[in-house]
């Protein structure tokens, strides 16, 4: 950890479990030396707080927010109506630099739309986006945009792109990211008009770009950074989880079908248990947002507390990576890449 | 087998594994009473079926076809050029009516152009769709369109919801076929202009519309029908196998760290078996062409002869079916579900 760090604003009242789960992932990550603030009811923090022993001695701050923003909420109207509300408040801990980043399980469109409304998007960012970490077979990839941002146009796809490729050096230390469009085949013929723009706009960029990946190359870990629309992107991200536990719940009823299987299942356990820990969504520290002015990672709504210790980890490693202004310069090429292609205005 | 249907023209040229495969998978599925007719290179059929003993006694029938098409070679172009290729002539035979259906391992940009152009779209169908047939926890959904279609409207995704319908009723016995429409999430308000209009017209539809569902929904086995366009179902259905691959590879190489594991997995081997089995598609009997004036079934281009006799019996299954007419009322709805949305000219 890096110690001239603020610590990491943690949204003590998001997620389904809430602010138990929250509190006591806190504790953890602060007892392995990573100091949170965590904001929220400050009377239910303390309590909670006070179910883990020595918490006093360890860096960890409370600030209080009076309002919560509920699952039900429309996300632009709780940033505006609910103006205590602990997603803002973590927001507005990074912006005055109390926090170095912040985490929250809790509303995810009102974690987007607070990170817009308070640390705003970067210069030449038009839309942020989420960007999901994949279990992989190899390497934990970046998918952008995992649903924020249903309906786009070839800007926004060249800017994920870019935007995904600096954080992928400079946050997950890959050298030289290979990046790729999510796309319904490999050739340059496939695709809709909005991949082939983008796609041409990056082959122009000096990215390592490889053209079209398929479905079936989300997982198997030779792209770093992979793109598409927030509606096919949400679309593949939820297939992922579907399948993966489809195949492991024919497994598990298939196992349990005979005494023989079942001595096997027992005897080989170790091995499911470590394809249980790799495809973990709790191991991989949450969904960062990318395109704001600032760092803010999305954990899951069922976040327990493995998943927000390791969501602190993973705020405070890329709030160490300082790469804010190099993600604005790379956001900024698009539009020039994307010009280039077009004819000259006289022959239009 | 319904004996008053004519033959399962088999495309003997298309496919890796073509024409071995192929023809040893025609000659299996003769034997089990299934009249199949050949069509390919006669000189090379014949070849192969004399490798199988006593062909000459099953309902098998040749036909010749001097031409193929590659994989390379464009659909439409390949159509107008190579007039007698394997997969035309295919086609014009289940136009005479000399077969009952037709199955090609070929390229299915191909199969899908020749059902267009010998057969014809029937006559309010908008777009033809590949419907994939799913390896679910329960039952065997389906999912249009897979990838014919990669730009679509309303009428498109309200049109292959009523065919679907129609094919998992009559084909697959489905008594009230629930029918979702696949995306980004369960709300109303989520999904795109695309999918609220399609989803809008089919609430007037008098199906069992379930509205969106979530791509962690398509292997559940709760929807007997889901609907997207061709871009989306093509990246949902090929993230679908390189989950299913990606966790069965983390399985297998975790079972083998160990010699303790391995011996787990040893004992355990008949659950693995019968788990591979149910999510094989070999057994799935391919994706047929829905929209066309007759039977037409793609299967996977690494078919095997498994999956050509599983293909050939889905091929017989659908023509004794006799549900093209049902299917060609139900398509000529579709405008009129979208129009009842809309308000009175004089409104507008």
């Amino acid at each position: 950890m890096d110690p001239r760090l603020a610590p990491v604003a943690v949204d003590a009242m998001g997620g389904d479990f809430a602010p138990e789960a929250v509190v006591h992932g806190g504790y953890n990550a602060a007892r392995k030396g990573l100091p949170v603030l965590l904001i929220g009811d400050e009377a239910r923090v303390r309590a909670e707080l006070a179910r883990h022993a020595g918490w006093e001695s360890l860096p960890i701050t409370l600030r209080h927010a009076s309002e919560v923003v509920e699952m039900a909420d429309h996300p632009g109207q709780a940033m505006r109506r609910k103006k205590d509300n602990s997603i803002r408040v973590c927001f507005e801990a990074v912006k005055r630099g109390d926090a170095c980043a912040m985490v929250s399980a809790g509303n995810s469109g009102a974690v987007m739309a607070g990170g817009i409304f308070v640390l705003g998007r970067l210069p030449a960012v038009e839309r942020p986006a989420i960007c999901s970490v994949l279990p992989a077979v190899k390497g934990r990839p970046l998918l952008l945009d995992m649903g924020a941002n249903v309906d786009c146009k070839p800007v926004h796809l060249v800017q994920f792109a870019l935007m995904g490729e600096v954080y992928a050096r400079r946050v997950f230390g890959v050298a030289r990211p290979k990046v790729a469009i999510l796309s319904n085949g490999e050739e340059e013929s496939k695709g809709t008009d909005l991949t082939r723009a983008a796609a041409a706009a990056l082959r122009r960029s000096g990215l390592d770009f490889r053209g079209y990946c398929e479905g079936r190359d989300l997982l198997a870990g030779e792209f770093d950074v992979m793109v598409t629309d927030g509606f096919t992107g949400n679309v593949a991200l939820k297939t992922m989880e579907g399948t993966a536990r489809a195949v492991t719940d024919l497994l598990k009823q298939s196992l349990m079908e005979s005494w023989r299987t079942k001595l096997g299942a027992l005897i080989a356990r170790p091995a499911f248990a470590r394809v249980k820990k790799h495809v973990d969504w709790r191991e991989i520290g949450g969904a960062p947002l990318v395109g704001v002015d600032g760092v803010g990672i999305i954990t899951h709504g069922r976040s327990d507390a493995l998943a927000v210790e390791n969501a602190v980890r993973r705020a405070h490693d890329a709030a160490a990576a300082h790469c804010t202004g190099e993600i604005a310069a790379a956001a900024a090429r698009a539009e020039a890449l994307l010009a280039e292609g077009e004819p000259p205005a006289c022959v239009r």
